[in-house]
């Protein structure tokens, strides 16, 4: 991974930015600028120094995972350390110049901040910086885009192992204990959020986990799930049919995989991720189930199971080469059923790949 | 679960704190006061009202599972709800009047709380409120002690399964997935934190957790896991030897024993949690190993699996009946060894009762 590289590309947004510094509090955006997998840590970038600061348990963590980036073990909680540093580090030829420090304003609370404003002498400023990380990390790079599809790979398989268990009378969280089972067996890391395996009426809920409920005799299981490869992520939805599936289940299901299928085939390099959304709607308007589509289309993933961008309506984003979305949408009908199917995709200069290789016609069990 | 005796208590300290109303974001919290376990809630507490805020994704599941509060669907985040509810529902007799809304600060964005702000007219006054619920859910009441011992006994079963998977060239991945699949069996939700199976010199890293390495011939293996039973956590350490210990690891394990038993010992209503603490770092001295004890004696275990209150060294919460902790003393010698011992007491009048039912004694497999 090129820690240096992306060290330096954040470096020339804090000039645009007016900052003097940035610290970096948000362990996912740690773990993309210097390969910190623990979790206790802070960052901070400055126009000539980039210094990591955790506590004592992570010493030896620390010196094999960091890379590019000075190591500070400190006794006391790493933002401290870091406020600490600051202090000691840049009184500078001007020591009354104000030195403005970004913070993540998304991620670190209102407390850390009154805290770490507390520790700094009054010449440190702080300032929310925008989702400079977040930002940078939209666009994977090669050697991510690799790492995400082992993990895609990887997760698929588990999806074998779902239509083997999936069974009438079986627990939802056999099943997802089965699936996890084989990840931990292929060499996952984890899995990359808590399964869903909704069943019968509990396919209507769009984050039904897992639970006791039991596979009904008919009805649509949404299966929903991933792994972490690498440190990265996979995310993908089937939804199978357990019995002989109605008409009414068959055009359900038509119509979402038609809607999926028209919202993968807007993506491309230019188009706003707004588009991709309002075309699954579209699509799904023709069959009038559109208002029973209560989520976005998608969303970013990688080292995190939910990152920028959101596709959805009213977002801005414009999709660019390398940038790996989900397309999700999905039908929910209370107290009656659900149906989800969800691929991700990495995209190009001229559309996308789908990454996820299942198949998305309508299994039945 | 007493919902509305959580929220009357809650209710009394807003007058204590001179507030009007209080806006709870952290999931686990309003879990706690309204039963919700879904992923995106806000609930606001007012001298005369309780309302939850949550999204179209959670209408089914709120009205299934939110107790003794006004439930709101909208069509905006929660927190933009929120906002809005108050801001039409607090014009009040007195409009110029200040109306002060307290904050969970160690959870509330420093982006989320200038969000809020700009949303609210100008009478609202956001206000940094001490953690009240979190020092609520300290003291489990009796429904709580018994989902917890219900959690501790399904967890404690797992160490049989690990046990039985534990042995040289295994991969430590498939020592915790095999835990993992006894978990779902079993009916847990899920593990409360990633299964850390650290062997060989990786038991040295107090966060160990599975990794692709393989047990050696030779060596400790720390396992520290635990369960989501009813949305209560687990957690529990055993250290295992795989060989033939030496007198030196024998000598080791014992002084970790010890320890352990030492803070177990002086746990009682009304002694400080550093007192729990220095128990354990005491009994370490004797043997010369307090040095290689880098973190902290214990935590509270609960809805969330580290809360309050923290058992470590310059805290001044003092133990009370009811409050459940861990008691997990470790020494660690980077490059060479590892070993950690940890059990669930709860507090009671005249000392604890240790929920963990498992052997301490020095397993070699």
């Amino acid at each position: 991974m090129d820690h240096k590289g992306r060290q330096q590309h954040l470096r020339d947004a804090l000039s645009t930015q007016r900052l003097d510094a940035l610290l970096i509090t948000h362990l996912p955006n740690i773990l993309y600028l210097c390969g910190f997998t623990g979790s206790a840590g802070a960052l901070l970038l400055t126009e000539s120094k980039i210094v990591f600061f955790t506590d004592g348990r992570y010493s030896q963590q620390a010196r094999a995972e960091v890379q590019a980036s000075r190591i500070v073990i400190a006794r006391k909680a790493p933002l401290a350390a870091a406020a600490e540093w600051l202090a000691a580090h840049h009184k500078g030829s001007r020591p009354a110049a104000p030195f403005r420090v970004g913070i993540e304003g998304e991620h670190l609370t209102v407390a850390a901040r009154t805290r770490l404003a507390a520790m700094l002498p009054s010449r440190f400023r702080l300032r929310e910086a925008p989702p400079l990380v977040e930002q940078a990390r939209m666009v994977k790079d090669a050697d991510e885009i690799a790492r995400i599809r082992a993990a895609v790979l990887l997760g698929a398989g588990l999806f074998d192992r779902a239509l083997e268990a999936i069974r009438p009378g079986v627990q939802e969280t056999e099943v997802a204990g089965a699936m996890e089972y084989a990840a931990r067996k292929t060499g996952a890391q984890g899995m990359s959020f808590p399964t869903i395996i909704a069943s019968g009426e509990r396919s209507a809920l769009p984050h039904g986990r897992a639970s006791e409920a039991t596979i009904p005799e008919q009805g649509f299981v949404v299966c929903d799930f991933g792994v972490i490869l690498t440190d990265y992520c996979s995310d993908m939805t089937r939804t199978v049919f357990v019995g002989r599936p109605s008409d009414d289940a068959r055009q359900v299901y038509q119509a979402v995989k038609d809607a999926q299928q028209a919202a993968v085939e807007v993506v491309r390099s230019g188009v706003s991720v707004s588009e991709v959304d309002g075309a699954a709607r579209k699509s799904l308007q023709k069959s009038g189930l559109a208002k029973y589509f209560t989520h976005s289309t998608g969303h970013g993933v990688g080292l995190e199971i939910h990152e920028a961008p959101r596709v959805a309506g009213g977002q801005i984003e414009t999709l660019k080469p390398g940038m790996i979305i989900t397309i999700e949408p999905g039908v929910y009908v209370p107290g009656k059923w659900g149906v989800r199917i969800e691929d991700m995709v990495v995209v190009t200069e001229r559309g996308c790949e789908v990454l996820t290789p299942t198949s998305k016609e309508l299994i039945a069990i």
